[in-house]
């Protein structure tokens, strides 16, 4: 059965020396946010994530959720944990005041949704969901329907969905056929088919609202002609309670690789009471408003099971007594050696926490810019911050749960056949990780807009907001000696990334077909230089740190900074490479030939 | 429901391009091996799988093995199943003629375990471990031994396994305390626990044949002191027919990610009557014996489990309808266009494509090389041939496995979100493909094997035998201006290859550690550079057969061998890069801060 305890000494690590807590300080109701704030509820979050969500995470994947006539029953336990994470507050954690909410900055929550995901991922997307479908809401919504909803949606009462996904379209919204015709009071009646709906029936909680994407009679082709509709799975009463059902119900539950837990469901709108959300034909709007915000989360998933496929692995390697050292015998009182003394082991923790940690790292410089997008009442400042999010979520949510992939399959080899019993829970978080690469949005669809939409839009201007703060890091130790190390490398890769921008914008500019030829590998080097900048960022502050009272913490990330620059960040140049090879060899092949 | 459909055109085309059929056919008993004599008993191999072993793929996934007091069931439908393997041949194929086999060479009979792994892994483990027992018995069983056992495993009447892993010992089996006592007839009582023990108990055969690695009284401590017996479930009886029932038992079934239907087991032995197999204490070397070829065939469970998901992934992009191409609408008849359009489909299929066919190639040359090193009348010819296939075989079974598993994440990710759901097929092959990573020695100790054992032996005699060919053909194809396209990403993979041998070489002499910490890295490099050979071989072929018949599949050929060599190859710069890097960073951090 794996352990986890919250890695909250590294969480403050990153609050404190990476994010700048100042800048977040001075956003409007940002005021009080410090470490000695901080602290104790991230401590009351693991405590949660480690007694009550953990051991759920095996049994919900081994019984499932159970569907039966329209009814969604989710696996043991998983009411109880509900009911507490309701109790505690949790789902309103990041909310606005207004509404119930605690406020917190997303900077400080996404550390709670890190553990989550970490304890319980099928669990910890409940919650999220309804989350997304709060943001939309909050930032579209008639100020009639957030009064009536946000409140339910806040307190976790009630839990929301997206519904976008049809069964012939996915990727390209514009060809959805839902359908929403107005009912002349203000309501519409919404028709059509929805698949794939995370969280669209369970018996967590007493409503559940969705949020659907659907055409209007009077809609123009494609994706301009998609408009938003709050449909709830009960109409509200005149008290604003769950009163007559409404015209939605489930069809069936998806049997899938992993998140076994979470009810994927299919959902049947007919003739469905519902309301619009923002402007008609606009929905596709509301839906991207939130993508950031949700892109971010789905990053987070991969980050939090390679955290604990990490823990699991390291304690099985320090535990586990096989061979000796090539070197010679390392612990003679023993049989044999642990099999942390192998340097191939070594090197497959090494390379899970480099990931980790630079994740971590970035990921929550990421939240802050989006904090300051959100908050700042200055709006050259929110729109700098919205610049540098927009660049930055395809990125992060593709390189996240990509690393996150790949370090869950490192965590299971590292135990060997043992990681792939079930037994000992490492494989699942290979088969939960494995959504995360697909779902709000392929990892290819990230890198298409990275490279289609991010790179071009405003003359360039989203990327100067990454390019010019990691020249000015790389210019600014261009002299110091101690930094040498790091900033060598990840100026080499800064470089590298530099011309394969400018090779892909002008070959892209000619013919779109270069760009997406160049598009997941352009995405990976640039991930890779934006780990190897808060890398350089992170082995600064333990230079400093090494002279404090938390030597070893300190240590321990520098050795892992230099097997970041020396290990990994070397893959930008075969990057590179690819990149600039060009799409030619893609075209070539005729399509019936595949 | 996924299908497939066996690639006899990419087959013939390997065994007539790459693989030399005149050395073939040199060999004695291999004079008649022709496409002529090949083709029909491939197609007949391939109805077989397409239509007998693939439709009990999923059920079988869907279903598992059962097991109720020592009794392992196998799913729906595999009785039937194994008993068309038996009635048609199929366990004989490339077995000694002495005891009922067929004699045809590992060549062709590669072919067909390819097609078996494609169809149905779990099917095909059973008469694969057979196999393995069969070399073992082969080549160190007594007379009397083969003559009563190695027919019945020929005729598939009953099935072998493999016993080496015990609960706290897997890579390091010196710590075996399984123990065999002298009984003075000859015979031996066998006592102890072994797991993961594919095929070690089922209903498909009459009998199971275990070979056991077990300690004598008087054995020496450590690896040395190892010996292999056989232990049947039944004791034969005067008539050789399945008698007394031995001390042996299964205690459980794994519960396991995937390969659900072949039955993974816990075994006791009791007491067990059992017979040693080759000398005392030599148990290891009748191991290492079938290694060989058992981990060749592990490596093509990687291929064959990418070749049926590449195809499913590639009718899929010819199906769905989703979006239009980069570049404007290319199929403006449809409401959309197939996804095959898009240049990051086309990316992952490619790289699906050109990892099958390369390592298609480049396993028939292994097996081509074990033919020679098994049958070649020349003792100088035999150990050339050796020396090949010790040191391909940790490339091939750790490379073939890591594309597998590569490939098939890649198939299941172009199908979206349908690939991750049980429905589609596509997630089974993820979690098949993931254990043949770990089984039959991880691939770290796969890498460990080509740094430690087998770069250094006998002063690189082993390495000449790989780089001296290579050498030579991108020499005598350096005038080639056809050709040197593919010569020169060739010549500088492989001069990469050469500098970071001499340089793993040279630290690994001063210390091991540092040779370890290469391994991984330095096996993926080995392994581009011998997929760029025969690439380059294959791109060559293609060239000429441009002009004939069959024009379509040489123009594919090509593309995809450009693909490979503009996209895929160039890895092998970060691979030095980090093999360069050295061990240091690997070193420094405290076993206990990980």
């Amino acid at each position: 059965m794996p352990s986890y305890k919250a890695p909250l000494r590294d969480m403050r690590f990153v609050l404190e020396q990476v994010a700048d807590l100042e800048r977040l300080r001075a956003l409007p109701g940002c005021e009080e946010v410090t470490t000695e704030l901080v602290d104790p509820i991230m401590e009351e979050a693991a405590k949660l994530c480690e007694e009550v969500l953990l051991p759920l995470n095996r049994s919900g994947d081994e019984e499932g959720c159970h569907y039966e006539n329209g009814v969604v029953r989710t696996p043991a336990g998983f009411r109880d944990a509900y009911r507490m994470l309701r109790e505690g507050g949790w789902p309103a954690l990041h909310c606005d005041p207004e509404y119930g909410g605690q406020g917190l900055p997303r900077t400080v929550s996404l550390l709670f949704e890190e553990m989550m995901c970490s304890a319980n991922l099928s669990f910890g997307m409940y919650p999220g969901l309804s989350h997304g479908a709060y943001t939309a809401l909050h930032a579209f919504g008639s100020e009639a329907l957030k009064a009536l909803y946000l409140p339910r949606l806040v307190s976790g009462e009630w839990t929301g969905t997206m519904c976008l996904t049809e069964p012939h379209c996915g990727t390209d919204l514009g060809l959805i056929r839902t359908k929403a015709v107005p009912e002349g009071d203000g309501s519409y009646r919404i028709t059509g088919s929805k698949i794939f709906i995370s969280a669209g029936e369970h018996d967590l909680a007493e409503n559940i609202v969705h949020l659907v994407l659907a055409k209007l009679p009077d809609a123009p082709p494609g994706v301009k002609g998609i408009s938003l509709f709050l449909v709830p799975k009960f109409l509200p009463d005149g008290q604003g309670q769950p009163g007559a059902r409404n015209g939605v119900s489930c069809a069936s539950i998806e049997h899938k690789m992993g998140i076994k837990a979470s009810a994927t469901c299919a959902m049947n709108f007919d003739e469905a009471t519902g309301w619009l959300v923002g402007a008609p034909h606009k929905g596709l709007r509301a839906m991207f408003a939130m993508m950031n915000e949700e892109r971010l989360a789905v990053g987070i998933q991969g980050l939090g099971l390679a955290e604990i496929s990490y823990q699991n692995a390291a304690a099985y390697a320090k535990d586990r007594l096989q061979g000796r050292a090539l070197g010679g015998t390392r612990y003679p009182e023993k049989p044999a050696d642990p099999i942390i003394v192998h340097p191939d082991v070594r090197r497959m923790l090494l390379t899970m926490r480099a990931s980790i940690e630079g994740c971590r790292a970035l990921g929550l410089l990421t939240a802050l810019e989006q904090d300051v997008a959100t908050r700042s009442t200055d709006p050259a400042t929110r729109q700098e911050a919205e610049d540098y999010v927009a660049l930055l979520t395809p990125v992060v949510k593709a390189l996240f749960t990509d690393l996150g992939s790949e370090a869950a399959n490192l965590g299971m080899q590292v135990l060997g056949g043992h990681g792939y019993i079930r037994e000992w829970g490492m494989e699942q978080y290979v088969r939960d990780a494995r959504i995360a690469q697909i779902y709000e949005g392929t990892n290819g669809i990230q890198a298409l807009d990275l490279v289609g939409r991010k790179l071009p839009a405003h003359a360039g201007r989203y990327l100067r907001r990454f390019f010019h703060p990691v020249l000015d890091y790389i210019e600014s130790r261009g002299e110091d000696e101690a930094m040498a190390e790091f900033i060598l490398p990840l100026s080499k890769a800064f470089g590298r990334l530099q011309q394969c921008t400018a090779e892909v914008a002008r070959r892209g500019f000619a013919d779109p077909f270069e760009a997406g030829a160049a598009a997941t590998d352009y995405l990976r080097l640039f991930g890779l230089t934006a780990l190897g900048h808060v890398w350089a960022r992170m082995a600064e502050a333990s230079l400093r740190g090494l002279e404090g009272g938390d030597a070893d913490f300190h240590k321990a990330k520098l050795a892992t900074a230099r097997f970041f620059f020396a290990r990994i960040l070397p893959q930008t140049g075969a990057l590179s490479a690819a990149i600039l090879a060009g799409g030619e060899t893609l075209r070539a092949m005729e399509d019936a030939a595949f």
